[in-house]
């Protein structure tokens, strides 16, 4: 065999491996026996150690400094397995280790302390975590910017002076449209109670609505929605809230994004270093347009309210078009993951901002609550009130997921590109959408985007896909001509 | 850190694997989507290819000739160590890999043979599972006998004669027993329907007064009863047949014995290689007094009786007496999951003298069928009426499961000579029983056997509870009294 050919066997255990490890999450967030807990870390620690080490083995760097890849394909498995190589070998065993007993400890701390609401409970554990995260930053980026080496673990390639870029660009239109919008009265909301087993049924049918092969994949209750592995075997959960149906459902259709994304992807990469998403972002980019540019349009949303009534009976809406608003009502809140289309960047370039002045060392650990409380009051124009609702809010941090927060911006930015050009390829869409029918979206999706896997860097999956530069124009395009019709701007 | 403290290190996550690889086990038989099948096998066999390297690693053979045990029970895990290190490397790499792919194939021909009641359809593959099962014996006996090579895998430190000894002892006694009882008319059985959501329910009530911890478990229904883990997280399945309530019961409180063990081990001995059962003989010891002994006893089926009728009203039984009867009826039948405490055994004969000489080369697998119909005949008086009730109903030798049978009614015998004491240790068990009290029974054999795990070889382990060498006399009084009770002998 060629060094090539060693190589890809070799990879193609590992990668089975990590499919393996992410199953033990699916596994311990939805089925997992409560007394389970402490063996399943020494579990995870035993498959993690595992992984690094196939990651970083020696003979890896031998195989990558032989191998020729036979073709365009070959040359971007080549490329993800040198990517993970480097990285393995660049942080040192002991700075891993100590990472993952301080962040697995930082997030138990954290949980105790939004519960307690007691920020100085968490920021000595945080003050650790940052610690270790430049340091290892440091190492990773070799002399360049500590910043832009952990974006790279998240999405390859794309810098943070790019993002704070392309943020300053976003933020003026989004300010002005969020203070248009507000300044309007609020379309009426949902009231009632929705039986959560119905929600289940009906989420099940909205999973296979949006196309998720239940054959290849299932969906459990958790008790926050994600989408786990690869190929064919795809799991999603999702949540019940009696009071908000809506959770539930685009929740659901959310991570049947991010779920039809991976089971969408080339047989032929399945079990390869290619053979999932391409970035954060480019994921993000396909629960959005579900969940967002196509899930709560028009035109499905008139299809969502039959089916609610069909299954609830009277909700209290009379209209299509009633129902629509009460889907997209913009409201005040402090919660990221609880706000609307209008707001959500605003929330994401605020943590951009604290994260990366954390990381250069502009912005000290103990002056965190306060930065956030004072940048949170000039955005949105009401004080925090409490730390939950502020700086307590996000799991991230905590378990050192710094650079990941601004790939859910970058996934709405992606959205905005691709759904601009699936309007002009598939010009019946609204008809389409409107009977329930998502097939012409999906299948646009996965024959320009999903198929690829991790074939293309990241942007250049969406500039392929939509044949222009990425942009954030078509994002607020389409939110300021969504929302100024729904609000009468 | 001594050698044996960096052996124990890499034992602890080798066993951690070990688990996961369990856990997937149990994943593939519950949850797994059906589409899935293909890449899990590509999961397990690379979990199961890192599993292979650490236990026969070159280092382990380094550590173990320098590790030197500090007490009893660090001489136990070197043992266990020992064993696998020699396992593994006394079996060719080529052979392994060639075995795990024959078995893989012959489990699906033999399913299908099964179905087309075809036994020519699987004789081609078994052949060559018999032929590579004997290349491995050979391997591993290493000039020894062939067949006590396999036996010790399942129960380290018996042979094929000492069990041949065993079973021509118990043979002349239950063979009149059979007889006796055959000669009687049946209890009355049990007839109706059983609502299989309500047998649930009653299954996990059972599994908690049988000491199941749910906290460290959990109870799913799979097309075949089984317990898989160790330690904090110990899972079992059952199943369900809505004219047949007692399969289910029967087969939760079977689980419940295997997974109780391996949940009341000492926990000093988590996740490592002594932190499991002692063999499959003194695992079925417990699943087996747990069902038969404790669960199939004139004292607890008085107390499940009363269970019954709360929660299906009237069963068409009248008496504690007759429900007694109910459970304990000895049939005829060609099954051996499906048979009774006297029959079982003589199952098991059947199956040791056949898989040995197969083993030996004295039968050929072109004669197992005739092999099989004529010794059926013989001991149990009437013909093998088609392939599925005959020769293709178990999966065991498709997937080389050779020496596995035996193990069965070790487990029967040792749970003879534990009921023995432990009715010496707790004289009031009846009274404990039939008031649904288990604990006089299970704290004892948690005490005396299950606590230990792995610590001794099994014999000892059996021999320490009971004070007295093992024999086949105490499970044989038991029968002899119990059926001639019952049938009035």
């Amino acid at each position: 065999m060629s060094a090539f050919e060693d190589l890809m066997s070799y990879a193609r255990d590992t990668t089975a491996l990590g499919e393996i490890a992410g199953r033990l999450g699916w596994d311990q967030e939805t089925v997992m026996p409560r007394g389970a807990a402490a063996q399943r870390g020494a579990e995870m620690a035993a498959i993690e150690s595992v992984l690094h080490a196939r990651r970083s083995a020696p003979e890896v760097g031998d195989w990558l400094e032989k191998a020729e890849a036979p073709d365009e394909v070959g040359a971007a498995q080549l490329r993800e397995i040198r990517r993970a190589f480097d990285r393995a070998n660049k942080v040192p065993a002991r700075l891993a280790k100590e990472l993952a007993q301080v962040t697995s400890e930082a997030q138990g701390k954290w949980a105790a302390a939004r519960a307690d609401e007691d920020v100085s409970a968490f920021l000595p554990v945080l003050e650790r975590v940052v610690e270790l995260k430049r340091e290892e930053g440091a190492a990773l980026a070799a002399g360049g910017t500590l910043y832009d080496a952990m974006l790279d673990d998240y999405e390859p390639g794309i810098t943070g002076a790019e993002i704070a870029t392309l943020f300053d660009a976003m933020r003026p239109r989004l300010v002005d449209l969020r203070a248009a919008v507000l300044d309007k009265p609020a379309p009426k909301g949902l009231t009632g109670m929705y039986d959560e087993k119905v929600q289940m049924r009906l989420a099940r049918k909205l999973a296979r609505t949006f196309g998720y092969d239940m054959n290849r994949g299932r969906v459990d209750k958790a008790v926050h929605p994600f989408s786990s592995g690869s190929g064919m075997d795809v799991r999603i959960t999702t949540r019940t809230n009696p009071s908000d149906p809506f959770n539930c459902i685009y929740s659901t259709i959310h991570e049947v994004g991010h779920a039809a994304y991976e089971q969408s992807i080339d047989d032929a990469y399945a079990l390869t270093p290619i053979g999932h998403g391409a970035s954060m972002g480019v994921h993000e980019s396909q629960s959005r347009i579900y969940e967002n540019q196509l899930g709560r349009s028009r035109a499905f949303t008139g299809w969502l309210f039959e089916e609610m009534r069909d299954v609830y009976g009277n909700i209290g809406i009379n209209s299509a078009d009633e129902f629509f608003g009460a889907v997209n009502r913009v409201h005040n809140g402090y919660i990221r993951t609880e706000s609307d289309e209008v707001q959500y960047n605003l929330h994401i370039m605020l943590r951009f901002d604290l994260e990366r002045a954390l990381m250069s060392g502009d912005l000290q650990v103990a002056d965190l609550e306060a930065a956030w409380n004072d940048r949170f009051k000039a955005d949105f124009g009401y004080a925090v009130d409490r730390p939950s609702n502020g700086c307590l809010q996000d799991v991230h941090w905590s378990v050192g997921l710094f650079g990941y927060f601004p790939t859910y911006s970058l996934g709405n930015v992606y959205a905005g590109c691709l759904h601009h050009a699936l309007r002009e390829a598939v010009p019946l869409l609204d008809d389409q959408l409107s009977a329930g029918d998502t097939l012409g979206a999906t299948s646009w999706l996965r024959e320009n985007v999903q198929r690829h896997g991790g074939l293309y860097e990241p942007r250049k999956v969406i500039e392929k896909a939509t044949g222009a530069p990425v942009s954030e124009a078509p994002l607020l395009d389409y939110l300021e001509a969504k929302f100024g019709a729904l609000y009468g701007l």
